[in-house]
């Protein structure tokens, strides 16, 4: 018999809150029995939705909170009134406490990343987490971070990010050595930032046993699949995901209007739904909703704020597979033995550069 | 009668080089019959190629080049061996020698910009060129810049960007003020880069005539044509054009192989097929192959390097329309009459800062 898994849910998270956090949580549990739940909200709005959804009622644990983050809230200022009290720290808090493996919120993102970061700490060795996301591509999925924890990353921590990425697939995929690349802007050495080729070099000279360095990766590369993990610093990466996500939609609308188009295309629509239903969910963006926060004591997941139930149900289905793949450990392993390893080839190469 | 246009072209350019751009001619040409041309490249390539062309032949003149600048040199080495004499600057030359009214190259980006700035030098009030792209939208198009001329980019370069965009957006989509948005990661005031949030208040308090500043826009703004101008620094501007590329790309791919599953599929496929030829043209990446260089005294236009000879012929339709609609004078009289404005609102705001 396999163990239980609980998840903390920051009830009042997302723009539609408790109504879209319960029936999210109730769709996963329908999916994954073996789910309990530790819900944080206000009784006033939680209550009677919990009530509709009796087998979650069964496995969920629910403790009042008044305070809920809004979702256009300073981090500092969630912080500042937030801290100890809101349903977003005391979900996060019982990740540190241990009466829950994972939390998930579809919470303001700089407040979320921000009592993450006080609460549970962060990781040994790592000077700032990551959000990652795992990106369906032509091959399969890759993990692409950082998706906007932070702006802007020198070389050493897009370093870092390349083993947290690299453990997170090496975790989910079942790879021994996933292949890493940079995102970059042209493909050749002499292109692109100082801190990517600087990154670059560190990675090449270092070369872990936890993953194997493919290079340089440009934006079509993520979509392609040419490597496992896709190194950047946040802003680029929320950019490179939100505009995937633009594209995405719009396809779906043109192919929308084109099969309305004529008789004929609507019979020709009919004839190959079942096709065109496997084309719908291959890009359903609700089925990779969840933004996984690497570097921290505890699994926390950022799910999209403007998300339905089914895709919350998703953000809570990406935590639960961290836990089941012992993601934790097999980051704080890799970054307790490789950071070390980033600072002897720092130290190679500044020794090199000065005997020059 | 409408005057002809000429077009410039380096023919070495791109990784098929004169393969590309000679076929790539005579498409275009077949379809602007007033299109006249000036080739610049190695006569042993060049003149066998042009053979099989007769109707290009006749309206092209050609200038034979002993040098092409290689795909993968430095701007700095291109610059050293390739000034005066390659194919790359000859074909600048000629728009700067009034020969030839707007140059097109697939060559090397890096080489192209820093050659383009030397010989044709900056617009007057610009302190740095911008690569835009014509990005097709839910709504139409939108321009979207810079896509990689520069790294990074200060509060005062994205405002000029906005107008540049601007410009380009009024002389090519007939609008009097089109509505421009800055990429950022959130559309909350408070998050961002220090430079987005500056620019942003400079473009809200200047309230410009020659265009309206609507915000902060997200990746996924570009996709539904929320604004249409979306102003970033070239690396994420870069990355987000190319995951773009990639997205489609990889939509096309999962919708051939879910309508090849199935004989059913393959029935509605064959019935459907003129709304999927809509689609793929719709889709087509060839058709905004083309990124124009933006503030210089000339136009340029940047033919994307792996392209086939359809893409390199819809960059020289880019330029072509570019000179049709006035582009260069119309972009410059802009920057003649706002970026003063851009000066007096930072002196206004840095008054405001000091007296606080």
């Amino acid at each position: 018999m396999t163990a239980t898994i609980t998840i903390s849910l920051d009830a009042m998270g997302g723009d539609d809150g408790a109504r879209l956090v319960i029936p999210g949580a109730a769709i996963a549990l329908s999916r994954r029995p073996d789910l309990r739940y530790r819900l944080y909200g206000d009784q006033a709005v939680v209550h009677p939705l919990l009530e509709k959804y009796p087998a979650l009622k069964a496995v969920s644990e629910f403790e009042h909170c008044d305070i809920a983050v809004k979702m256009d809230e300073k981090p500092s200022q969630a912080l500042r009134h937030g801290r100890w009290r809101s349903s977003m720290w005391r979900a996060l808090d019982a990740v540190k406490a241990g009466g829950a493996q994972a939390a998930v919120s579809a919470g303001n993102t700089g407040a979320l990343m921000a009592m993450a970061k006080f609460c549970l700490r962060m990781a040994a060795n790592v000077e700032r987490p990551a959000i990652a996301a795992l990106w369906p591509t032509l091959r399969g999925e890759s993990v692409v971070l950082d998706c906007g924890a932070s702006i802007g990353a020198d070389a050493r921590q897009l370093f870092d990010y390349a083993i947290m990425g690299g453990a997170m697939a090496r975790a989910l995929f079942d790879i021994i050595r996933p292949t890493v690349g940079l995102l970059n802007i042209g493909v050749e050495e002499v292109k692109g930032l100082e801190e990517v080729r600087s990154a670059g070099q560190l990675l090449k000279e270092a070369d872990l046993q936890s993953l194997e360095y493919y290079g340089f990766v440009e934006g079509d590369d993520i979509g392609k699949g040419t490597v496992d993990v896709v190194v950047t610093e946040g802003f680029a990466g929320n950019i490179a995901l939100k505009t995937a996500e633009g594209t995405a939609k719009q396809i779906a609308g043109y192919l929308r209007s084109a099969m309305n188009r004529t008789l004929l295309a609507r019979i020709g629509y009919f004839l190959a739904r079942d096709a065109f239903e496997r084309l719908r969910m291959k890009m359903d963006p609700r089925k990779v909703n969840g933004g996984v926060l690497l570097g921290l004591n505890g699994i926390v997941i950022k799910s999209h704020g403007g998300s339905d139930p089914e895709g919350f149900a998703s953000a809570i289905e990406i935590g639960y597979s961290m836990v089941r793949n012992g993601l934790l450990a097999k980051i704080n392993e890799d970054l307790v033995r490789y950071v070390p390893e980033r600072t002897e080839v720092e130290e190679k190469i500044a020794a090199q550069a000065g005997a020059m």
